[in-house]
């Protein structure tokens, strides 16, 4: 069951995307940071070596017209890339102006054409592709929601016009990607940026429409995740947590972005929501995407504090420091994404899926969805699997109690 | 539903679960900590003000006839001690040389009487004081299980003789509790300690045949469930763990026990075996309980050092460090040990009941059984307390949703 | 040898400052965070017991008339506070809008009378008092330095106007020492807050005029001591540091004080100048006043991330996290800090002294001074107290050697 | 100004500093990690292109009579390793039983010959050689001092019996240099490993009486010397530290030896004595090297915590946590003591030399000295240093200052 895969923004995560699955399906790298992918490929199918990287834009002129393998070159100077990635080449995608403030020369195919002929011409290349899930991983924006499609499909007409500004360049993929659903066939838009598009009443309507998937918003690859669990674990101890404190910094490109203060906000929001939907009630909390410091690289430096109170009165205090590498941690959650989201559109689901995006998303849609810790969503996840049929058995004590638990349970009901 | 509790160890854990309980009653202080008592008190019953305890043992002469606001004064000088604590007095247990390298000045009924003679008296004080619970915190132990009873009666009768040495002085409190069952009511055994009790079937069968149940062991208080949660969240994500460290260090009788090889190697034990469970690999790792400095007092510091393989071969490094009051930890836990030990009895329950041990415990019975993550044994528990009506609905978010989601499918099947 | 002290703003640093010292002098705690003060008291005079707090100024309402008793007891409710506080009322003092933004009822004698009677009547309580030392420790205020002092003189006259907005308080404050200086005895200023005082020549200058003595700028007591010592550690190994990270965050008025960019603005850059001052070069930093949470209260949390190059290309990596009590760190080095400023007045020196400020503040003055590691600058301050004769020998064996190992080559040159 | 350099034990270190030194002088890599080799080469001379290995020993059968190139290989495969070490073969060294416990074959020139020859054998190949600088890196060895020179001449002609078991390999070899002093030019012996040599007045005697010089006693590259700043750094302050704990954990050879509880008391002593003779008292604390996880590699990991009070009854607290590269950063340091140690040579010093040992070891000779902050050590270096007219002016603004600063003390002398 082959999957055949669009990147929006051929950035850090896309490319190590591209690079990680062609060297696992090519047998050089174990499939670690795949949460189905290894030791053995826990899903029945699409297995990971059914995932295809057909079609790629971004509007970067180092990269526009280059192959993945030319892109790869330019990020893992010392890697021996996939002669695989020299068969997609970077076509010309929209601006909007989702660039500015980056130091980078970028033009949008509106800037050659309408807007609307732009999105046909993208609409074009993906149906010569026959592009099943599209992954959106342009540069952090914001945005509050569609909100009205009739409003969007004006905006297209107008070359962009929104609001009194721009257009986020995500929403106009994502009209490109309904018209895609409409014109060619059903399509999954897996939104792994901040912007609000699952969560948006219009998205997942328009999505549901064309029998189409819209997943989101904001892969769930970093800190936050982490922050989610330990305040579960102490949550479930019914210790109270006094405060929280939560600070990130990191060299690339997203946290460059990050010095724009409106990106900084969108990603803020994103963060903060987990203190009360976790705990039931709103512990003071500064979880803040913070600073850029450039020899940092990919790999961030996040630096936790958390304060509570235990039994009898008595204040705990648990400080947690980690080192992520930011762009693997979301590339290898989107492969999985991707499968799921295949399997999903198989089975002629539509809208959005929570259980889905309860366990990949910061912000999991629809909209009035509250985050849950990972590991409760885990078993969310699991039991969606199990019920498509879509999972092996894992040799994992935990997951294996757990779901024969449950099929237990159902019996005795 | 009165719940009467006989506390074995009057140590740290033993009075600050007696001096934390009579403030949570007297509305001095709100239950943080105790996993289903606040911001409501979420059991249906016994609630936080039915627990009674009623009866207490201990060898240190510093102790023994004592009440129990005489020893509260000894641990918390600065406290106002609830004057309800002046209706229990220490009585004199067993010892048999359980606290032996310990700086105190101990003596056993044994050393007085027969120890036959001192497990009868002990009965009969129970007896006296209608015990439904018992809660075993005395100093850490060792011991590779029972294994058969009738070597236990036969070590009884012989005042302490066990294969070469000194019967443990849990399992002759556990022969008691059985001898209080058989002549005077069911009872729960509570094994809050690292010695083997409800992972030896030789002591879950003697707990079943009485009616009684036997739940254990080692109260998972500590980091050890921190760890096994954080492993968990790497095992969801598929991330390979190339090595844990894990140091502890504290201040208290505890670690000072520790110093002992014997007992070191009882906690160890407990600890390594998280890794394998969880991961479904035996990634090489350092988990000890490591050394003892008095000025941490109570407050024990841990430091945690996990790294890890994300995808794309990219490696990333978690550090955590905690300073946890070691003492109202486990004495929280065990708030809501004696109250589910008491719906069991009330349900006819006997033996051991893994869901209960899973999240309260480190090493949790019956034998065979392994450890999880608590965020799964969690949820386990929230389901054996629904099953048994036990529980209100807890307005977080995640249980909510989960426990909903849970009757779905319920229905579903 | 008595020393008679002014405060200026009789906040957490102030009171804690009069607090800490009473108990000193009474016997009742020891005098532990006072450098030259435990475990006996190393300077041969003035004692710790010669330190007199004889007037203190405010202009918040819920401070003015009360005395530092009543302020102390608004910040320790659960400390027996000195009697000896009963002594010391809070006089009204300059605003000129230093509290802007801050959640407290200020008002300045300013408003009630001219700036420049303002200045007059603070003078003249001063002279009551018989002033010897003024501790600058206002909330955290911005400046470039005074530059000129017929500016300066201007500026009083005009009521505070100061280059299209308002003069800072910090100024108004300096130019009554100067007139107290000119018209009653030579005094010393110390300034414990960022803004540029002791490193500007106009300032320097007016004291020196006068004999007297100005200290500053900014007291180094919170992570960038901390900061400089690991660099110089680092810097002696001839360690490459790639990047520094250094996120602080707490939760007291000084804290809620940065979230005002403009003082953020002029924290930021007092810290990141040490970095190419101790190194040698300018390695990439984040080092900032980063965020506020209530909770933390006093007790900052400070992360510090560094990362190096050592010997053969290897890569290693420092985490550091602290919890610092801000207030008292400060305060006791403002202890000796006042007897050092006391030690000089006896000496007739006068302008600023390098020796104690290098130690002492995070920006030492004059103008055009370095900062050094701390440890470099503590052995400085030691070799200017011998020479002033007023250091008893130190019982630590660092000290110790190196005295006379100073004196061992004064001998041999 | 060639210096010459023999290493005892072809490891870990001893092939770092081969590569390391090789890769420098060919203009590959700068000479980070070497205290006065990088931007410039801070000593007058010998030059960092001065030093030349000349010789080296092990008892390893997989090393001897391999090149230096070879046995680099094995532990940098994917490294370019510098031909010029081809020219350097690995001699077999005297056994003695240094290597028992560790996983690998060893075997001594003694078991082919007597002890005595093996000795000589080795003279003469060092003189061949034209030695100047002796390296000790063998595995760890433990020692209380020769005490008597007759003794260790005794030893060594009953074949290595010594005080009921063997002789140290190391007391073996310093035989031999001391051999070499005498028939062949005066040497200079550095001692790496925590054995007591420099600190015993034998060894001590033994060089002097030859013109010749013992350094040591085990390197100061690791989480001690970075301990004994930070506590400097509280000292200096008169902060009262309330409890050290300091974890070290790795998993190169070294820690796998210290696995054996000898070896591990050893390094014991030597870290724990800091703490007193920095802060003047003996606060309690718990410094050792902890333990062995393989995947940790060279690169171990330390945590550490440290609680102390502040002005005024505050406690604060700080957690440092390092990831340390053990060979590079001994390796690093001893570049500069080989050539301190020929500068010494060259003035005609002789016996040990506490300035050098007080910045680079862990234990400084000779017997009776006490530690003291490294900083402050530092300092001690650069006068020695100055002395010796043997260093360029470096252009850190703290040691400049310093320096600067000494020179006028002299002057008012």
């Amino acid at each position: 069951m082959e999957v055949r895969v669009a990147i929006l923004g051929q950035g850090y995560v896309g490319t190590t995307l591209a690079v990680g699955l062609e060297r696992i399906k090519a047998g050089e790298i174990p499939a670690w940071g795949v949460p189905f992918g290894f030791p053995k490929d826990f899903l029945r199918e699409p297995k990971l070596t059914d995932i295809k990287i057909v079609h790629s834009i971004d509007v970067d002129e180092a990269k526009v017209g280059k192959t993945l393998y030319e892109v790869a070159q330019q990020y893992f100077p010392n890697l021996r890339i996939p002669e695989t990635l020299k068969e997609v080449r970077v076509s010309r995608g929209i601006h909007l102006g989702s660039t500015r403030g980056l130091p980078l020369k970028a033009r949008g195919l509106e800037e050659e054409t309408s807007l609307q002929d732009a999105v046909e011409r993208i609409v074009s290349e993906w149906e010569k592709a026959k592009v099943d899930v599209i992954v959106n991983v342009i540069t952090t924006e914001k945005g509050p929601g569609i909100g009205n499609w009739e409003k969007l499909v004006e905006a297209i007409k107008k070359g962009g016009e929104w609001e009194g500004g721009k257009l986020p360049a995500t929403y106009a993929y994502y009209y490109a990607a309904m018209l895609y659903a409409e014109t060619v066939k059903p399509v999954a838009f897996a939104n792994a940026i901040p912007i609000t598009l699952a969560r948006d009443e219009a998205a997942v309507n328009a999505a549901a429409q064309r029998n189409s998937i819209v997943l989101g918003d904001d892969g769930a690859s970093g800190a936050t995740p982490l922050t989610s669990d330990l305040l579960e674990h102490l949550a479930e101890r019914n210790r109270y947590v006094k405060g929280v404190v939560q600070f990130n910094i990191g060299g690339n490109l997203d946290f460059l972005a990050l010095l724009d203060p409106e990106r900084n906000k969108a990603k803020e929001t994103t963060k903060s929501s987990i203190v009360k939907d976790i705990l039931g009630y709103d512990a003071p909390h500064f979880i803040k995407p913070t600073g850029y410091l450039e020899p940092l690289g990919d790999k961030k430096f996040v630096s936790m504090h958390i304060e509570y109170i235990s039994f009898n009165g008595a204040v705990d205090e648990m400080i947690v420091n980690v080192r992520i590498n930011d762009s693997p941690a979301l590339a290898g959650l989107l492969v999985d994404v991707i499968r799921t989201a295949k399997i999903a559109l198989e089975h002629g689901e539509k809208g959005t899926i929570y259980e889905i995006n309860a366990f990949f998303m910061k912000n999991p849609g629809p909209a009035g969805a509250k985050s849950i810790s990972r590991i409760v969503a885990y078993q969310l996840l699991i039991d969606w699997l199990l019920r498509h049929e879509a999972l092996e058995k894992i040799p994992r004590y935990s997951v294996h109690t757990f779901i024969e638990d449950l099929a237990r349970l159902r019996k005795l009901a």
